[in-house]
């Protein structure tokens, strides 16, 4: 049996954090070795600093690692960061700069020029700007970036699209579960029964987000996507899942069924390296006429795949379809995890 | 003091007929006397016969009233329907057929050319419709309808648009609550915590409504707008309360202050004659960044404004924005009490 | 038209506050004319500085009002405290010392000997206890509280019962709603779909509450009433109201009809003096099988009564029933309104 | 590999219907081979008469199963029922004179005085009950019942405590969740934000049931258990889960340490035999302040355990705590199959 690669969590006690616990559990490549959170949870157990929200039980070996600061010097080469944005940015930077692989679920390094937005089903290639930012920046390691929860299930379901039809337009309509707004997140009282038409700076970063992982790596940088995204983003009282109903029109000609067959065929890299966390179907179309729904839907493939329904023609762009992806797996740690499984898989943490 | 007319409720003990029995309780002009229902509530008193969901306690007068049967007889003239789909059809019929003005809720007759679809702000003019429906038929009564629930809040919204740039495209996503689907409607373990992404039949009649409400009279018919409409159409456990994302591009140039003045300024002909249930100001514009919410927005105007918000350009279209009706109040009861009074005083009901 | 008595609210962005500016907006007595928080509100209006979380809209007047720090100075004479138990225990007895009079809601103060704690329609003659607070504490102004807001639902319900029959023993299970924790409050993620069976201190509060609200003043100090009292607390995903699941054994012998019939015939000094805020029934008996209800029955008297229901007999105390009371008005803001009109009415503000 | 027996299941269909197929799916004892339901579904595959609410996607062998009428026939001997109690007294009584072994979740029989009501751990010798059974009513078959499924949680809670200490008065609130009520079941309109206090006939069943249960078999009949016990019946917006506050006496000294050591050391002739659904805990204690909760409890031992806080000194009683169920699982179908799992090992199959 091979020794496991040690790993550092950068943020360990908030929610995506948590799910990062968890996920790694009985990861076969990775181990938990090392936990750093605030300084109001330094120096206490994990399990007395977290309030542990995620309904599988704390692994009881973290439950035991003490949590340190957010500082290098004890961490390991490989860290996940979900660090809060108001601090990621710094912190981030420091580790990479003192040596390590940062592998981010923050905002904050996505859209710098040099920093790699993965999702290894769709641009794996784009895995190489880190050989520039690592030149261009003189440090020894290096931060890679994973996109927004609400972005990640949007473009797993355009990748296949674009790749055989081309893209021209995208209209995403979300709603949104309270668990993509982290712990304590939305308060009760606001939620209720009730929408909220607003998350503070998603459709930004689904926009852009959007055309940098669907944009092609030319020279040393990436050509965003040579098409449109329109996104409204909406909270719901839902624990977990965001529900998309996206309308596209594409470059050339397509029908009904070839969406359905190119989606039932994607397979990428991922796959064909049969990375630990890789989905065995990226995409799951349901032919129901009511779903994919957040309480069915969501555990398929551990919550790796983003699962589409209810396709349709769109009378004022081309097609439309509703869309799922777990926002807190696939969406935040899954996410991260799966782009620290391709960089060991391409030699990138040798 | 006039005599008031008085006024029976086909379809009295569903969620829409209770609605009408609680708006009417004080209403200045009509007076309800006579409630109808299925087979299986006649012959007892509307308090024994109804279980009441409300959330204002029901009408004392009303409790005491029988509950008839759906037929022709001891009916007053003016009428208004709440009855379910299945039997709406012919029974609306067969009440017009015997001289009695019909002022539905239901779906069945809504796009019948000669029926008039109306709200009373955007197309008062259709109404001159039921003259050609009289001769046609050869009633003595009439059948006056009024939109679906999600059509609605839409419609108001696009009215003042469609006046000022005309309409071009329009692509909408709903998130609607549970009240809309009727008593006893959504169970609880579908809707608690979940998305539903289909509601049947509901996308068709937001669409091609939409085009009728905004069309033309032209000779002896309605042109349907020429503009095409998208809907995605999204049930969320809410309880009350339709918020619409909205895309849209208009015909002629217009900016995002253009448009919040078209709205703030928008009057019309319920308005002029200052009908009992018309709203003030039929669309309010909010400018708080997370505005309109069901929770905090559906009161205004006692439920019969449209809220909107959030106006901003939409890269796919031109403008995007979000929009709030009360499905039960202004999307069902308030709409067709509207109807009956712009009727009343343009002299349908003499 | 008399001049109406200037008020001051401490705390008053937090949920009770909110609720007290909301109440407070058209009283017959009383006018708003002092607001003050947290220093971190200081120096903004009262727009500016308060997340508004009622569903009423921010009364205008209020609205433009400055917030000021919580420090005598300024202040008017008579002021509602609705301050965080962390900070009300020194400001409210900073204020008393200064001469004012502190009507609080917060639990600081509540089993002080010398502190009234008081429900005007329960034991209206314990104010008396401020003469003797004013001389022992040497202060001009006193401080006077109103229960927990689960207590005061059980005891109004409670308090025509120990009249009558005497209370032997009580038993309550609540279920309470996330507007009883403040704002933010209850994080989504911990109540939606779910029971939280515990809330920090609160069966303390309700079972040494409950007694000393019945008790009787003998000489100078509160006897608290002669029975045991247990309380289960817990939270349920309910924005208002609290609901009780009550258990009770009475002294004397008493028929289901006999509770009936004292709980209907109960009115007190409020109800004698016509308060503008004393419901005209403090307790309203329902007779359905399934009621009260907080959806259906909060809004009755205004929020200020407390609705009883399922009146059966208890196989092992002697009756049992259900009690439903809102939180934020009879258990909170609409208590505290209520103790200084009895307080004015009394003379005890002159 | 032994042979599996073969097993129906009536009203299979309905949501505890599902959860038999979803449970039986990979059991080692048990193969479905025989699904019943009304004569709607009668005809169809399960797949196309069932409207699938249980989470886990339905087992792809008993989707393709066709749906046969109630009626003896091609059924296997062994049958578990879950008919809505309309019909089960009938139908269950024909198919035990047929000589099925019908292993009912349905209310009718429970009370009957040969008919056992049985939880394995708590009364498995009141199986016995069978024999006078079939010789009095001259059957070939047998009906044996499980409890409610508020009395479950509650009785397993109780059992250790009556064995140690002797039981003297129960009190229970509880809050149910609305699965228990089937599907359709609750209305959304009803319970959204809302509770319930009153579930038709559940307080009668839990208070009548526990003292069966935990009665003792003399001569050819069941003595009901010597202490007194109330139950407050509550339904609350969660979906599975029935969260109980119990208030006790006993009629032996014990202290809190006493009760948690008895419930930590419960075992009984299910975990001795191994039985294939038998938790290995059948009690779990948690010292947690806010435990146990529905979001995070009721997972473990697979939903078969009985979870237990909060346990602390009653004041009216003497001694309080909550208890935790799973309402379908452990409540419902996970209660019949650990039934007959029971009778299996005890040679009633043979």
């Amino acid at each position: 049996m091979v020794k496991k690669i040690e790993v550092g969590i950068l943020g360990a006690t908030g929610m995506v954090g948590q799910r990062f616990v968890s996920l790694l559990e009985r990861h076969p490549w990775f181990e938990v070795r090392w936990l750093a959170a605030s300084e109001r949870s330094a120096g206490r157990t994990y399990a007395e600093a977290c309030n542990w929200r995620v309904r599988e039980p704390m692994p009881k070996a973290a439950g035991e690692l003490p949590v340190d600061e957010c500082k290098p010097g004890h961490a390991p080469q490989l860290l996940f960061s979900s660090l809060d944005s108001k601090v990621a940015g710094e912190v981030e930077k420091e580790f990479a700069q003192a040596g390590h692989v940062v592998v981010s679920n923050s905002g904050n390094h996505r859209m710098e020029p040099d920093v790699p937005l993965l999702i290894p089903e769709v641009n794996p290639e784009h895995l190489a700007l880190v050989r520039i930012q690592k030149k261009r920046r003189g440090w020894k390691g290096m931060i890679v970036t994973n996109p927004n929860c609400t972005a990640i299930g949007l473009v797993m379901s355009l990748a296949p699209l674009e790749k055989a039809f081309g893209l021209e337009k995208v209209l995403m309509t979300s709603m949104q579960a309270v668990s993509g707004a982290g712990y304590p997140g939305v308060p009760t009282l606001d939620i209720l029964g009730n929408v909220i038409p607003h998350i503070s700076g998603e459709e930004e970063k689904v926009e852009r987000e959007t055309r940098k992982l669907l944009g092609r790596l030319v020279d040393e940088a990436v050509q965003p996507g040579d098409f449109v995204v329109s996104a409204h983003c909406n909270r719901v009282p839902v624990e977990d899942g965001h529900t998309e109903s996206i309308s596209v029109s594409l470059k050339s000609k397509a029908s009904l069924e070839d969406l359905i067959e190119v989606w039932r065929k994607f397979r990428s890299l991922p796959q064909e390296r049969n990375l630990p966390f890789a989905p065995k179907h990226p995409i799951i179309v349901r032919e129901e006429r009511d779903r994919p729904q957040p309480k069915f839907d969501l555990a398929v493939e551990h919550g790796m795949a983003t699962v589409v329904g209810r396709v349709r023609p769109c009378p004022v762009l081309q097609f439309k379809y509703t869309a799922l992806s777990h926002n807190t797996i696939r969406g935040a740690a899954g996410a991260a995890l799966l782009n620290a499984e391709l960089m060991r898989a391409e030699g990138y943490l040798d």
